[in-house]
């Protein structure tokens, strides 16, 4: 990132569109950083003006965690493209067990987009980032010509630290442990889909979008074992379990009944033909520990505001087959695979 | 990334295309990643299958860059976008003076991209990373509608290293410092736009696309209180002296005669109307150091295969207009100021 001071005329963020000075290197993109990026993201990193943010970490682990983020539409009820971008990286270094402690972000905007869009987003990144606590400390800009790219992609990669006694990772679960859901399904899947479609469903349907790393800090407080977290977001909790499964050479058992989803999601669900099981979760994980540690990491779940409807929703089973199945609301039992074709294209 | 074994048939990498499912998050995705980009890679970290990568570091500084790649066309002499993309970012870690330790990538695709080009360019981004010593450790792919991209989109981050030593910063230019450049300006970008312009100059012209940070490594040795580093990238040598010239609040004075340029791209620049001073580069440096440490560094800089033709263009000068200047050929002056316009639009 660059800055030159000596602009002829302030940046008309109420008129003005993105063009391709804006991402040439030159004048233009040096004075849409400052009056754009670094007057929202506001950080010392940012202000050394260098092509890359300096910091200094303990010894130890970090985890690295990178998202593009291409959701359309840009904005939707409970968020946008900008907030969004700033959650699922967190949200990625989170599921280490890993504090976040910074942030950098790559945008490619398209010729022609209206400058007060970006504005908008960038500000939601920035008030997100903020709310986190993770600052956004180096980025990158680039323009596309009009035609070529669909407003603005947002990539986000986190960097974040391992404490020392933490070992949550995908291959840890164990027949017998019993897994858990931070809260309700399908909630940003059907509010992007709803807004696609255009149809209101009487109450407001939001995206549930949300940074989770205090939520897993609460919960690594009360039970520091921890074997598997992972946000259900793109595939839903269908593919988060699959993942997961396979990544443990286990099976697993989910019980629908203990399914938490909200009466308007899944009447929603019904109307568009979608199957809450594959809708993407932006706010929402999945915790797999030992069966004596899950009755303290549920009461820790729900001591959390993000965490109020967190449910047991099954265990961890042996299955050479590493098979999730499902015991229905009306008793049966179905295999819940990996989603086959496309749901939901660009849901986030 | 995830991962699922029980595919029906492999991915034809010689027919088919990229689809909205291989964004999907369910099992066309985790065959991709499989089948691609694990297999391309083929590191510990992306076969963790976790969605984030996980690694120890040493008490101290790290730095952290992060780029889009937009260059348009994807293939041009001497590279592509996904080498270019390993390259950028290195480059911009090595800058700070960083040893490079790992990278992340994040890939925007467009629905109907041929599997056999997004091959090849996995390919190429995996052969610099391994010659360049950094792996790429995670990632995330995202695919949109044809027509909503351009081919792909490649977002890369890379963390660092700083030794204990290294003070490296584009705010330590001093009145007196040294300007040294590594090597011949102008190659990437008029590589480019020969190709865009469909123009061929009888001796071909390739990118220069490289990874500087065992350059860098070599100057370090030889000069380890290197005042200031920058890759002369999108907007040229021009932009890159004005971003220094701003933030070390001083001026600097180049000299024509002593920048060095190939005929062929000299040539090619007249012909297409371009100013080297701002054609990018993707494999060339600026160094600023104390005048008596230049002649140290310009020999380690010569002895090294990416700065053979490295020289000394100029010196920084006090001044609180912050300006650029140049001696020109025939012994007049210009200043040489920040690009106004668009002159190469998605270069890099």
């Amino acid at each position: 990132m660059s800055a030159a001071k000596d602009y002829i005329r302030p940046i008309d963020f109420k008129r003005g569109r993105v063009d391709l000075t804006h991402g040439s290197g030159g004048r233009a993109m040096a004075q849409l950083i400052d009056e754009l990026f670094l007057a929202a993201f506001d950080n010392d990193w940012l202000r050394q003006l260098n092509d890359q943010a300096c910091f200094s970490v303990p010894a130890g682990r970090l985890v690295m965690a990178t998202d593009s983020h291409v959701v359309s539409p840009l904005f939707f009820p409970g968020g946008d493209i900008g907030c969004l971008a700033v959650h699922g990286t967190v949200n990625d270094v989170a599921m280490a067990g890993a504090k976040p402690l910074y942030l950098s972000a790559g945008f490619i905007l398209e010729e022609g987009f209206p400058l007060s869009d970006l504005k908008r987003i960038v500000e939601s990144m920035a008030a997100a980032a903020r709310q986190a606590g993770v600052p956004i400390v180096t980025g990158d800009t680039k323009v596309v010509e009009q035609g070529k790219g669909d407003g603005v992609f947002i990539t986000t990669t986190g960097i974040g630290v391992v404490p020392a006694d933490v070992r949550v990772s995908g291959d840890r679960a164990r027949p017998g442990d019993k897994i858990l859901l931070s809260g309700t399904l399908g909630d940003h899947g059907v509010a992007i889909m709803s807004l696609r479609e255009n149809l209101s469903f009487g109450t407001s349907i939001a995206s549930d979008t949300a940074a989770l790393h205090e939520l897993v800090a609460a919960m690594l407080a009360a039970v520091p074992d921890i074997h598997c977290l992972r946000d259900p977001t793109r595939g839903g909790l269908g593919a988060t379990l699959n993942e997961l499964a396979r990544q443990s050479g286990v099976g697993m058992h989910i019980d629908e009944a203990a399914l938490p989803i909200r009466t308007e999601v899944a009447a929603a669900c019904e109307f568009l033909g979608l199957d809450p099981l594959y809708v993407a979760n932006e706010g929402k994980l999945v915790a797999i520990c030992a069966p004596e540690d899950a009755d303290r990491l549920l009461a820790a779940m729900r001591a959390h505001p993000l965490g109020r409807e967190a449910a047991v929703i099954g265990e961890v089973r042996a299955d050479p087959h590493h098979f999730v199945q499902m015991t229905t609301s009306f008793g049966g039992s179905r295999i819940v695979d990996w989603l086959s074709g496309e749901q939901l294209p660009r849901i986030c």
